[in-house]
């Protein structure tokens, strides 16, 4: 029996690989004053069905089913929509901009390829009632931040900045009306991807053509942006991000600054992409309460395959995951009648906040430092002859020292040369 | 719009006392050289239906659908059976013992009552590969100090501990049979809910009678049992547990030790329970591999419930919710004409490790230092007239010294009094 293909068993290698990543993640949210918040995973159709929430691809790659109440549910594809849920009922208790984030798993009923699976781990960030442009920014320099936690550098990744406003200009300008813009985007949305003769078939059945909207691209930065340019370069962050009005953003509901963030190779998909949605708040509480948000979300896949190609990141993670993975004690017992005050040793170290294993049966000395090796132990602690006194053997230096039982935690924690 | 019944909205008061718990849990998971795993959110129907995986009552509670591709899928009700095909599917890379732990997300369609949600968050954690019973001590002790790890004692919580071999032992000598076992160990589970005649009747109906049943339970401990208890007597820990043979365990894959953590009133569900199960991964790969096992899970909304009615592991819970809660720096921007040097010292704070927030727009100073009251901020730093120095402020005392900017995230660090 398999799992469902696009589905991960995550062996103890992989999962201290994603725990590193998440994390790492947690760290760069809290230095950003970020709080974490977290919502149903399953949750009812309605949420994604309705106006504005995410877009017609996603519907089409909901798991969605009706339970055994006869409640027509989904499993949530993304978080946007719960959190705005979650902002609109009780904003009114929290202070603005409310900074929140979350890690949890979504699910899409994807075709499989490479970097897509149908479950995967999210980080979203988000602050809520605030329409400015420090906010847009100050959410950027997080992704950029999320990125360099990981040892990543600006020869490495880059933020692709872009406005829907200044898209919405332009398309004004050439005489299209707003019924017509969020088809256009979706246009655009597949330059890179659609055939040149695709791409102008579609846009001249709008009165548009595609040097038109390519010279737009390649234009120079619209001024909806020029705020948060300056936010970031003042913080120093200028050489992580560059205008790319190329980006859209697949999503319904963005309505201002539009970003995703890409390996310098463009050789993976989006690594992170997220924008401003000020209007889905308002539109998921009927009007209700008007809260203006900016978000993204940064997936554990496509950044875990990112973070391996890149030597010096997979060198620090390399790192993270030893440091992780050592052990600081392990008990070794010399002889089998001294089990009992082996048990008392273990449980002291261990309530002493020390990390500590040993052998569960009888096994030959030989054998229980050959494990102590292969569980990284810093320390070997042997349960012998010498009792109520220990030897303590340093495993990379072999060094040895005998401390007494009432003295070994103490000593552990700060041993001696 | 709602969320589904039964299923969390966390904000961030409830998600930080939830991360609370599960940092705890892989604190003392790590302590004990456990490993981390973790399997998918969504299943095959079949992991569950198969036989000894899981039981009836189980079977009645899944959330189950067809998915896109007319697979038969189930949303994960419990841990081991994924686990199990992991294990039977890759066991020989391992040494054993394998000692895994996972941290998952678990549903249920449960009727709503007080402690039960239809999703919750649940800690498991196995040894594999060791039949013996000093596996079954290591991981009965891991419950204890997963409870101890919130400051729980042992006048607040106790673990039951029984063996179904050593009901097999009685039931046998009684003259029932081996098929007939199962059948009565649900009769067994059912002691303390149903009525007195109920349970006479069916005890009836397969030969035995109420008070020969009693009188097993409140006999002395089996000697099945024997060696976990002189195990545990030898940590230390034997004010924590004791012999309650009227602990079966619903599931039907148990084989020998069964457990459950109760708070000592008994007034919330059991906190915790598991066992050894011995045949689960050979049934489930088809007898190809044989490996026997010993688990337990303890999930998070029983556990939540139980910290706060507990003074003393209330205060701590406190104490950590504080210390997660606190903020390093929040820079005040007391020149609006300065606010891109302010961006340049909130980067430099937050480069240097330093939680560090900051208003987005401009404001009054004293809003500004109420806002860093709020987010618990240790020190405020003022960025004004005495550019390129700072104005610092320790929030606690109100003590204030003058940094210059170059110095500004080590002072921090290592503050001067």
């Amino acid at each position: 029996m398999k799992a469902l293909a696009g589905f991960r068993e995550l062996y103890p290698e992989e999962a201290l690989r994603r725990g590193v990543i998440l994390s790492t993640w947690r760290r760069v949210a809290r230095c950003y004053g970020f709080e974490e918040y977290d919502g149903p995973t399953l949750e009812p159709l309605d949420l994604y069905s309705k106006k504005n929430a995410g877009g017609e691809e996603i519907l089409g790659q909901l798991y969605r089913f009706e339970d055994g109440g006869g409640r027509q549910v989904a499993l949530r594809p993304e978080m946007t929509p719960s959190l705005a849920r979650m902002a609109a009922s009780k904003e009114k208790h929290y202070r603005k901009p409310m900074k929140w984030f979350a890690i949890g798993n979504f699910f899409r009923f994807e075709r499989q390829q490479r970097g897509r699976l149908r479950e995967f781990i999210q980080l979203n960030c988000d602050i809520l009632g605030d329409a400015g442009p420090d906010a847009d920014a100050e959410l950027v320099a997080f992704a950029i931040d999320a990125m360099r936690g990981f040892g990543l550098r600006s020869e490495d990744f880059v933020v692709r900045l872009s406005h829907r406003k200044a898209w919405t200009s332009f398309l004004e300008a050439h005489g299209l009306s707003g019924k017509q813009i969020p088809g256009v985007l979706q246009i655009v949305d597949k330059l890179e991807r659609d055939a040149p003769e695709v791409l102008e078939e579609k846009l001249t059945a709008v009165g548009l053509s595609l040097s038109q909207v390519k010279d737009f691209i390649k234009g120079p930065p619209p001024p909806e942006l020029h705020h948060v340019i300056g936010n970031l370069t003042s913080r120093g962050l200028g050489d992580f991000f560059e205008v790319d009005l190329s980006i859209v953003r697949g999503l319904a509901y963005y309505t201002g600054l539009v970003f995703e963030v890409f390996d310098r190779s463009k050789s993976l998909r989006a690594l992170a992409g997220g924008g401003r949605y000020d209007a889905l708040v308002s539109g998921l509480s009927d009007g209700a309460v008007d809260l203006p948000a900016v978000g993204f979300g940064m997936g554990d896949v496509v950044l875990g395959n990112f973070i391996s190609e890149v030597p010096h990141a997979e060198a620090l993670m390399q790192t993270r995951l030893a440091e992780a993975r050592a052990l600081d004690v392990y008990v070794i017992v010399a002889d089998e009648a001294r089990r009992p005050e082996a048990l008392r040793v273990i449980q002291s170290l261990r309530d002493a906040g020390l990390t500590t294993d040993a052998g569960l049966s009888p096994s030959k000395v030989g054998k229980q430092f050959q494990a102590a090796e292969l569980a990284h132990a810093k320390f070997a602690v042997v349960v012998g002859s010498e009792w109520p006194s220990l030897k303590v053997k340093r495993m990379a230096t072999r060094a040895e020292s005998e401390v007494p039982y009432g003295e070994l935690a103490e000593w552990l924690k700060n041993p001696q040369a």
